[in-house]
């Protein structure tokens, strides 16, 4: 390990950085402006800072005939005109596969599932964390860090080995094994800690401000880091023959990844890639966890904190930052917000794998369990189409399903023990 | 379950069949011809069959503007012509990653990772079946079923699940409960054999037998199963823009993939998509199932069979079927066998990880190993390009990586105690 502590400032900012597009910073709540650099909170009215960008004239031709992954859109992220070039992982581009099987028992016409278990570490983390990476490097900093209980560590691990950068990896000691052991395989630097996941959070931000080139991703890089999730519409649009989809019904953690698909969907139509056809957002919860869901049913503007207990641990999060901003986002569409229990997150997970053959992790079990309830409910229009994103593997929470599932039987090696079960 | 019991014969064969370029099969051995049929061995001279075509006129520009899968190669594979509109998992097109940081630490001028994690059910696997799956269907077969150990079991489940077939896949009862999981998942009949992996095969031949409308992929339908394996090498004659590699590592289980990888380039060249240009088929076994190595570096032109000892499970084929045409394979183009410890495997899947952020299975593991040895040795030529075949997904090979890896310390949750592990 060479992390450089307390070295003198090496970060650079404003014109001094290459992010392609992007221009400025902006607050979300006053639109304040303020110049490209490594921060995430506006000074002035302390909400979240924003990208905001010139995009320019950019074609369709243009991006067909870019790389087989994210960067293919880099016209379209905070990231430099050469980051195709650069060290990095290689995300995107992953399947979206008609679901013919899925739409039947549902009884709708269509359903597509975006299937981003394709992506390196098997979930969409990989597309934020290569932006921030990709940022992170132009900025200057040389140490990739996140405080993670799972996917996020994959991924930052992975990336940071791709690109020869030390990584910072922080999670609670109390992680279960098989998601330390897919993070320590990168060799980084992982570092358990005897604490909640909240009390690893709150390091993560300590660490950040005494360590000038560290970048925690979804901390003093969020603002460019969360853009990376605009790839999931940009990539859905472009594989339904440049269109937007009419629904999509997207997993709740923080919030952050359902407001960038509504994000890359309205940046589509204003660069004039797709028609801006209407399209209505949908987003999924764990009951267990499920803030947002219940401030929309009761049409509060506000979340109220909640200490999540569902199996859905990649969408545990019992603070949301984003929350206000996806009820504003799935009411403007016209769309709606639901949750469900931990059965049927697991009904949700086998459902796809019996209709589809595609394995999701518990998050995905979320997005296709609300569908159902949804279009149960009359709120998803069983004659439009509907895009679900998959965004995780369901090889990396087997215990949601250990207790469910297993072999229809054990029988000696003849013939006929095999035929008696069958035919039983 | 629905699946039929000594029903009256509906396979069709020979010219009642559509395989596209597919023609006949013929003999390994003496070359006899017969018609398409789900035969897999020679009546006259019990020889293993293999598909032979009459391929036409190929483009690569048709191959191009193909799907985003294995079907942009239906006119160089055994399955209808409109393959790709038949549901059926959509493997292929995986990524080939330029490996620098791993050739710097080999010492060699360019590696290139063709990294098969990135298919539906993270291995090779899915290729395979996927092609067998589509040659069943037109045979008239009604059930998908196979025995294994791991990584097709999962492949063949989650195919029959997409396409709407019941599957039959045997395993033995001993299996890890996470191989058994990401099969149950999918809900086909899987059946737990008490009994090793050899009562499971023998199990699966009688059931054939007794079955005629199950296709076993690895038995009954293996001469078109096996072809899917020619993917990989048009994949990564397509991705480095339309050339052979000058080296392949590939490690050898069957020795069917080797073989097939090889009849992949010949076949790109014997049809103008390439320059025939001259390349080197390597071999990489585990020390503890080496009997091809063995063979090789004795000289012998016969695999003595031997029992399988080691953690790379999903390449522990003591009696490997195709192991005579690896030998003459390597022999002919000029390559080399050689065979790794489970130490060094273990090694192999750390170096992966850690230069390129790639997790590899135990398989992956004994082909960096290989190439690593291979290059010390000087039979690796360090200033040619080397492909390495990265088959299948560490995540379902956890076990053979967490008595090696984990977290650096585990400490308090403050900055010093994390500084302090870092400055260590």
């Amino acid at each position: 390990m060479t992390t450089t502590f307390g070295a003198p400032s090496t970060l650079r900012s404003g014109s001094d950085v290459d992010l392609g597009p992007a221009v400025e910073l902006v607050s979300k709540e006053e639109g304040h402006r303020q110049p490209l650099a490594p921060e995430f909170v506006s000074a002035e009215d302390f909400s979240p800072l924003e990208v905001a960008y010139d995009f320019g004239r950019i074609t369709r031709e243009e991006i067909e005939a870019g790389p087989r992954n994210i960067w293919r859109y880099k016209r379209l992220l905070p990231v430099p005109s050469n980051v195709e070039e650069i060290p990095n992982t290689e995300p995107g581009c992953t399947k979206l596969i008609r679901a013919d099987r899925l739409a039947a028992e549902l009884g709708v016409k269509r359903i597509w599932v975006k299937d981003d278990t394709g992506n390196p570490t098997h979930s969409f983390k990989d597309r934020v964390v290569a932006v921030a990476l990709a940022a992170a490097r132009e900025f200057g900093f040389q140490v990739l860090a996140c405080p993670s209980t799972g996917n996020l560590a994959n991924a930052v691990a992975a990336a940071a080995a791709r690109a020869g950068w030390d990584s910072v990896v922080l999670i609670p000691s109390s992680l279960e094994r098989a998601k330390v052991l897919t993070t320590a395989v990168y060799d980084g630097s992982l570092i358990a800690i005897d604490g909640n996941y909240d009390d690893v959070n709150r390091l993560a931000t300590e660490l950040a401000a005494e360590n000038e080139t560290w970048a925690f991703v979804n901390v003093n890089v969020r603002p460019y880091y969360s853009e990376g999730s605009k790839t999931l519409a940009y990539e859905v649009a472009e594989q339904l023959g440049w269109r937007i989809p009419e629904q999509i019904v997207v997993p709740i953690a923080s919030g952050s990844q359902l407001t960038k698909v509504d994000k890359g969907f309205k940046e589509l139509g204003e660069v004039g890639l797709v028609d801006p056809t209407p399209y209505k957002v949908f987003g999924a919860q764990a009951t267990g966890c499920s803030p947002v869901s219940h401030a929309f049913k009761s049409g509060h503007d506000v979340v109220q904190p909640v200490k999540p207990d569902t199996i859905a641990r990649s969408l545990a999060i019992g603070n949301p930052a984003d929350g206000p901003y996806v009820l504003d986002t799935v009411s403007r569409t016209g769309g709606s917000i639901e949750d469900v229990t931990d059965e049927e997150v697991v009904a949700g997970i086998r459902l796809l794998a019996r209709t589809e053959g595609i394995f999701a992790e518990t998050a995905g079990g979320v997005t296709v369990a609300t569908a159902k309830k949804l279009i149960e409910a009359g709120k998803i229009d069983p004659d439009a189409e509907t895009v679900l994103l998959i965004t995780g593997d369901g090889l990396k929470t087997l215990d949601a399903v250990e207790d469910h599932i297993g072999p229809k039987a054990t029988v000696p090696p003849n013939v006929d023990a095999v035929t008696k079960v069958l035919r039983g």
